[in-house]
């Protein structure tokens, strides 16, 4: 599991940062791509990496701000166009099925896979074996959502030398110990699968946090998480400007972190008005708070 | 007058050329800039020139095509967001203005400028005292202007030495004179004007042929033009695919040049089939038919 932050800029494009979008690169794990949020040119900043657009599989969509959905025609055209013929499903806020629609429309975009969209509500988003995702609302000018990733734990792995050396052989019987399931076999002998299992290996969470002022809905999402991705516009003293655009400092996402008891924290979304030498000394105010925090770039790769 | 292209890929945008934009640049005569076709990413490409979006005046859509409109909700927020105020009028076919109107209204996107936005029409487009700019369908899969913009010729200019040395003091009869009037001043002489007034400077005409398989309207709107940009989406002995994908091969369109007796042909959306070290190769191609022609790659700037 690895994060791949493909745009880390606020607002508008610039030079040093794209807009927002996050690769969520589940290969080892689904052979699949999440991406959260897909600004403008997001594509472009594809082809810059070795992320292959078939495999994305789903879109979550925090807002419906133009840098956070501009780049999703292009992109869904691309896919299409690039041999991808997978489904793919396109979560996000109501109306995020009106701008596909008629872009796609207008455009005459015939995708050659199956589009699902999904206008999402609060609450569970999606799970199957693997995966839950789970969606709540923020505090910003817009519905905006974040969302908690909780991949299920893993069952422990059957240890096979030692059965084989307890003199079990291998066969169905192996499943249902693996299942923990006690066993009694042919002769009488009793087995216990607890006794050859090893612990279950814990799932990762990670929390990804679009645009917001600080809210309890983040720390909610984000509680005991391996990482959360949070946004963080404006250097902490600019806590009156962040509140009036709906926007978090580096102080307030980094007391989020804190108060979340995250493992790490990612700041992204930092706005244009910083250039490269201030990145370092946001990282440090937000690191005051949450010593393990640091500021991500367009292309920064976190492995999870 | 200038060009500049921003953008010179067909259909999806590759490492070595975005998709299609080109910027007149008429920043001497009006100071201004028209857009002509907006690919995702355009205002990206913007950001590696001097180009100001505040200066961009009227941008003209050939088609509806995304890899020809997905840029244009970006760049028009990008616009407002970096102070532009003064009216933009946006020209393309039926279906662009359901395509800004979404786009916009769903992202919330609220300019801080007037956006005019006119369906056009084969035939007249745009007219004032310096430009005409008039529109033909040409042969795509989904109804795509070709452009011929027209620079009204310029008076000549007043020559006020010889007029001094005649004797005629300066005075509103100058103006008169520069008209080509011909004047009685007060003691009976009379004066021609066009004795004082140079020969008229030759507009300029330039022609912008969008997606399109070769057709006569190409020609028609490129008659004795100083530069016609045309699509060349493929090499010469692709003609049955370029025929199949309603688009224009590197010989055809040299064609229609010959034909329509242009000074210089610039060719342009070039397939990413193409790798640098075949663009000369097409280039050649095309010269066999029209020797002054050139391959633009993004950032080519011609001119006029
Ligand atoms: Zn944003
Ligand atoms: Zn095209």
């Amino acid at each position: 599991m690895n994060l791949l932050f493909l745009g880390t800029g606020a607002g508008v494009p610039a030079k040093l940062r794209n807009v927002t979008s996050i690769a969520l690169k589940l290969l080892e794990e689904r052979n699949a791509v999440w991406l959260f949020d897909c600004g403008e040119a997001t594509q472009h900043q594809i082809l810059h990496t070795t992320l292959k657009p078939r495999k994305i599989e789903k879109i979550f969509i925090t807002h419906l701000h133009g840098d956070h959905i501009f780049g999703l025609p292009g992109l869904l055209g691309s896919r299409s166009f690039q041999g991808g013929t997978t489904k793919l499903t396109v979560y996000g806020p109501k109306g995020i099925r009106e701008f596909l629609d008629t872009s796609l429309h207008v455009s005459e975009t015939h995708l050659k896979y199956p589009l699902s969209i999904i206008e999402c509500q609060e609450g569970l988003v999606f799970e199957d074996s693997q995966f839950t995702v789970e969606a709540l609302l923020l505090d910003h000018a817009v519905p905006s959502f974040g969302f908690r990733i909780t991949e299920h734990d893993k069952q422990g792995a059957l240890d096979a030398e030692k059965l084989r050396k307890a003199g079990i052989p291998p066969g169905p019987i192996y499943q249902r110990l693996k299942n923990g399931e006690t066993v009694t076999l042919e002769n009488g002998r009793t087995i216990r699968g607890s006794d050859f299992v090893g612990p279950p290996k814990k799932g990762r969470v990670v929390a990804i946090v679009g645009d917001t002022r600080p809210c309890e809905n983040a720390v909610t999402l984000a509680r005991d998480a391996d990482l959360l991705v949070h946004e963080s516009t404006f250097s902490g003293d600019h806590e009156q400007m962040a509140r009036e655009y709906f926007h978090s400092t580096t102080l307030q996402a980094a007391e989020t972190a804190r108060r979340a008891n995250v493992h790490q924290l990612c700041l992204t979304h930092i706005s244009s008005r910083y250039g490269k030498e201030d990145w370092k000394v946001l990282e440090k105010e937000a690191q005051s708070i949450f010593p393990n925090t640091q500021i991500v770039s367009d292309f920064t790769s976190i492995d999870i």
